[in-house]
C-alpha cells in the first residue's frame, strides 16, 4: 500500500482518487475548500461529481503539509493557469524524492509552458520524477468503473512504472511511455479541438464534417508536437487520437459541450454564466497559438477558435474558413 | 462537361452520383433492377436514399454498354464480393484509356485481393488508371450537401487530378494522393472496427472504452497497411482516421449499427434479417484477418470480430480479451 497525496478536488483529481484507492492505496486529497473536503471525508463529491460514492481509503484535508506527509507520489490536479501560484505554496513539500504527477491539460498563458516545466521550474522537482497521466478518460465514466486506458509519460520508465503499478485496476490499465511532451500537448490541444468540434455540431453541421475537423486538428496537433521534440506515435495513441475522440465524440466533454453552445448561437460570457465554468480550450487556446507561432507551425483550427473566443469571429465564419482552406495534395 | 459512368445504384454510388451531377457533368447510373433505374429516372432512388431529390444531370439504365460510351470516367460501386462476377461483364466497356474509380470498401474473400487489384485482373485495366476514393463520407449526409472531404488516390497523380476535378463542388472537397494501397485498407478495415465499437456500445460501454478501441483499430489498420506497402501518413488523414472516426461515431452507418445489435444480443442472422442488409464489415472481416495471417501481422480487434461473426463467440466475452491485453509499454 502506498501513500499518495492528490492535489485537486474537481472531477478528475476526484476520479482519479477512487482509481488510487481502488488499487489499494491511502490517498490523500488537499482542498481548497473547507466544504468540499468536509463532503470527501464523508464519503461523496457532490459537486463535481454528485451521485457518486467514493471508495474507502480517501481522505480529505485542506492542509497541504498533511496530505503530503509520508507521501510517495504526489498527483497534481489543479487548474493549469493556477499551478505557478499554487506551487509557490506547495513546493517545499514536493521534494525528498517524491514522484510528482501531473494530470493537468493546459498550456501556461504568457510563458506557453508545459505544466511539466511549470513543477520543474517552480519546485524545482527533476524532470526523471515528474509523470503526466493522459488519455481517453472522462472523470464520469472512470467513477462508474467503464474501462479505460491511459498513458503515463516519464522520462524515467522505472518512475512511469512506480505510477502505473499503483494506478492499475480491474477497470484502468495505464501504459507507460517516456514521450512527456507528446503526451501533454496532446492533452492540451484536444480541448481546442473539441471547442471546434462542437461548435460545428451546434451549427448542425453532421459526422462526415466533425471527423474532417478531427482529422485536422490531429495533424495540426502532430505538427506542433514533433516541433517542440514529441514523438509522432504518441499522437497516434491513447494520449492522441483517443483522447481527442473522446473529447469530441462524448457529451460528457466540458470543452465539446462549450463549444455547441457557441456553435449555437450563444457568446462566450454567456456559456460560462451559465455552465458555471470555462472551458479548459477556451483558457488555453491563445497560449496554444502563441506556442505554435514561436515554433512557425501552422494550426489553423487553434488560430480560428481563438478568434472566435477572443476575438468576436462568429463560429459559422470559423467553419467556412476551415473548409475553405485550398490544398490539392493532402501530405502537403 | 465530363461524360461519367457509375456502376451502382446504392445509397453511395448513388450519393456519389449527385456530387457528379453537382459539379456539371453528365451521370449516368447502371443499375440491375430496372424498377430501381426507373426511380433514378425519375429523380429519386427511394430504396437507398429516401426523401432526397437527385438533382438533374443524373440518368439511368440497366444496360451497361449504354451507360459508358463515350464515358471518359467510370465509377464503381458495387458490394465488393460481386465485382469479380460484374467485371467478367464490363471489363472490356472499361478500356480505350478510361479512368476508372472505385468507391468500393472491402477485401475478396479467397483472393484476399483489393478492389484495385481486382479490377487490374478482371479487366486489365492499368494501375496507372485505377484510382479510390476514400474519406468520411457518409452517404446520407453528403446528399444533404454537408460539407465533406476525402481522398483520391492514384498511381498517377494527374489521373488523380482529373477524378478529383470532376467530384470538386461547393460541399465536397477532394484531396489527390499516390497511396492507393493505404485507402483501400483504410476504407476497408473501418468497417470491421466500427462493428467492434458497436457492440462495445450496445453492451453499454461508454465513450473511454469506445475511443480506446478506436485508437486500438486504427493502430492495427496501419500495422496491416503499412506491412502492404501503404504510407503511415494515410492512416493518419482523412481515408485512416478521418473516415475511421466517422463511421465509429456517426448513427447513419450501417456497420456499427450492426455492431450495437449484435451487442444488445441478436445473432448475426436476426440482424441481417431485421436489416435486409449485411453490413460490409461482416463479410470482409474473414478476408482481412487472411490478409493479416499471410502477411504476418497482429490484428487482434479484427480477430475477435471474426470470431464473434463467425464463430459464435459472444460480444462480452470480445471486448473482455481486447480489454484484457496485457501490454507494458505503449508503443510495443
Amino acid at each position: 500500500m502506498s501513500h499518495i497525496a492528490v492535489f485537486g478536488a474537481g472531477s478528475w483529481g476526484t476520479a482519479f482518487a477512487t482509481i488510487l484507492a481502488h488499487g489499494g492505496n491511502d490517498v490523500r486529497v488537499w482542498g481548497r475548500r473547507p466544504e468540499l473536503v468536509a463532503q470527501i471525508n464523508s464519503g461523496v463529491n457532490e459537486d463535481y461529481l454528485p451521485g457518486v460514492d467514493l471508495p474507502s481509503g480517501i481522505s480529505a484535508s485542506t492542509d497541504p503539509a498533511e496530505v503530503t506527509d509520508g507521501a510517495e507520489i504526489v498527483i497534481l490536479s489543479v487548474p493549469s493557469q493556477s499551478l505557478r501560484t499554487n506551487l509557490a505554496d506547495w513546493g517545499p513539500l514536493l521534494h525528498d524524492d517524491k514522484i510528482v504527477v501531473s494530470l493537468m491539460k493546459g498550456i501556461e498563458l504568457g510563458t506557453t509552458k508545459r505544466m511539466s516545466e511549470v513543477i520543474h521550474e517552480v519546485a524545482g522537482v527533476p524532470s526523471e520524477r515528474i509523470a503526466v497521466v493522459s488519455g481517453p478518460n472522462l472523470a464520469k465514466e472512470i467513477v462508474r468503473q467503464q474501462p479505460a486506458a491511459s498513458v503515463v509519460a516519464c522520462p524515467d520508465l522505472e518512475a512511469a512504472d512506480t505510477v502505473a503499478a499503483v494506478c492499475s485496476t480491474s477497470f484502468f490499465r495505464p501504459y507507460t511511455s517516456t514521450d512527456v511532451i507528446g503526451a501533454e500537448l496532446g492533452g492540451a490541444v484536444k480541448n481546442v479541438i473539441a471547442l471546434a468540434v462542437g461548435m460545428a455540431s451546434g451549427l448542425g453541421f453532421g459526422d462526415n464534417t466533425k471527423a474532417t475537423i478531427i482529422t485536422r486538428g490531429l495533424a495540426e496537433t502532430t505538427r506542433l508536437a514533433m516541433a517542440l521534440g514529441a514523438d509522432p506515435r504518441t499522437m497516434s495513441g491513447l494520449a492522441g487520437v483517443g483522447d481527442l475522440i473522446a473529447t469530441c465524440m462524448s457529451p460528457l466533454s466540458r470543452n465539446h459541450s462549450f463549444g455547441v453552445k457557441l456553435g449555437e448561437g450563444m457568446s462566450v460570457a454567456e456559456v460560462t454564466e451559465q455552465t458555471k465554468q470555462t472551458a479548459e480550450g477556451v483558457k488555453s487556446c491563445a497560449s496554444i497559438l502563441d506556442l505554435a507561432r514561436a515554433h512557425g507551425v501552422d494550426v489553423p483550427i487553434t488560430e480560428q477558435v481563438n478568434r472566435v473566443v477572443h476575438e468576436g469571429v462568429s463560429p459559422q465564419d470559423m467553419v467556412s474558413v476551415l473548409l475553405s482552406r485550398a490544398r490539392k495534395h493532402e501530405m502537403d
